[in-house]
């Protein structure tokens, strides 16, 4: 393992973690579909779980790359919960992006 | 201090985490205003200085009370926040008093 | 699944989580071997996997399965590194035990 | 409150929270006095009490300035058993600079 690569992925769980928090408040204020039960619910997993993989790795667990795994499986439903939401807009499209990049950033540290 | 009321506080703080996260699930489902960003918001809120209230009394943190102090103050508008809304029903009701009793309990430790 | 399983889960989570981290306390104050780098991380694994778990099956996420599961792996390895370290006491062999049932019912639940 | 500023204050904390994180490790490897359970418990509630003034922030709390407030003192206190411990090293010196950008910055947020 480098440890720019690990580096790189604490960077990007913080990141994401940062953006599912504040999607979420956009998506209440925003009302209606966009902040119905299970679309908020893969956010605050999301969003823990990134805070969660970046202090196992933080921490130089020996379980980071089962955390990471995991997390990468859940941004990448988080990147489709936001992406093919019917109402979709820049903030949910930002929310997405971070989450796939967390998701490719994890899926190397759970390699 | 004594121990039995630092376990009771504990034990109020755990009960009004859990409370307010399957709060949040329950708001979110019903939809409309049960829903409002700032209801969900106080219960994130909630949710999580509780747990680290918690936290702080187990590790027998020397800044517990100061954070049981600023728990308490949260716990009471969370309180408000579910016994007033205009669609309290049997969660919400039961919210309010999960968030009543750990004010209570977290009072004590900051005194 | 049944709701009774996911209640006693929750629970074995809750207290597997606050032994864990009472007993990085107690651990930190024998000093000596009992403060070792891994056996301390460990349990701040251990500790933090436990209330992340308990968080998804509160939350009624898609995902808790998975992290049952890692919650169970590492709860298993935290037993191991209380229940088998040289200086073993009471209060490490009843982190050991909460270790123990944590995982058996998480396990319940990764099924 | 001007954003630039919160933005600033969410980058101290979350900055802190992960050398306060991987400062315990370090510690802990360390031995001895490094290794002292007051030290790594105040390290432990630092890491702790910055992740949450964060994501009270990114969810624009109306609780934000008083979580802020607590964790200026934290970070104050684990400055202080950073900088003043008789072994203090270059690892611990770099988290009582990140703890003191960090109350810095909440400082601000909590006036």
């Amino acid at each position: 393992m480098h440890h720019h690569a690990m580096e790189a992925c604490i960077q990007a769980c913080l990141d994401c973690h940062k953006t599912c928090l504040a999607t979420i408040g956009h998506c209440l204020s925003m009302g209606g579909h966009h902040a119905e039960a299970s679309h908020i619910r893969i956010m605050m997993d999301c969003a823990q779980i990134c805070a969660v993989s970046a202090d196992f790795m933080i921490r130089g667990s020996d379980h980071h790359a089962h955390v990471c795994r995991e997390c990468a499986d859940i941004c990448r439903a988080c990147e489709q919960s936001c992406a093919n939401h019917p109402g979709a807009d820049d903030a949910m499209r930002a929310c997405a992006e971070a989450c796939r990049r967390c998701a490719e950033e994890c899926a190397k540290m759970a390699a």
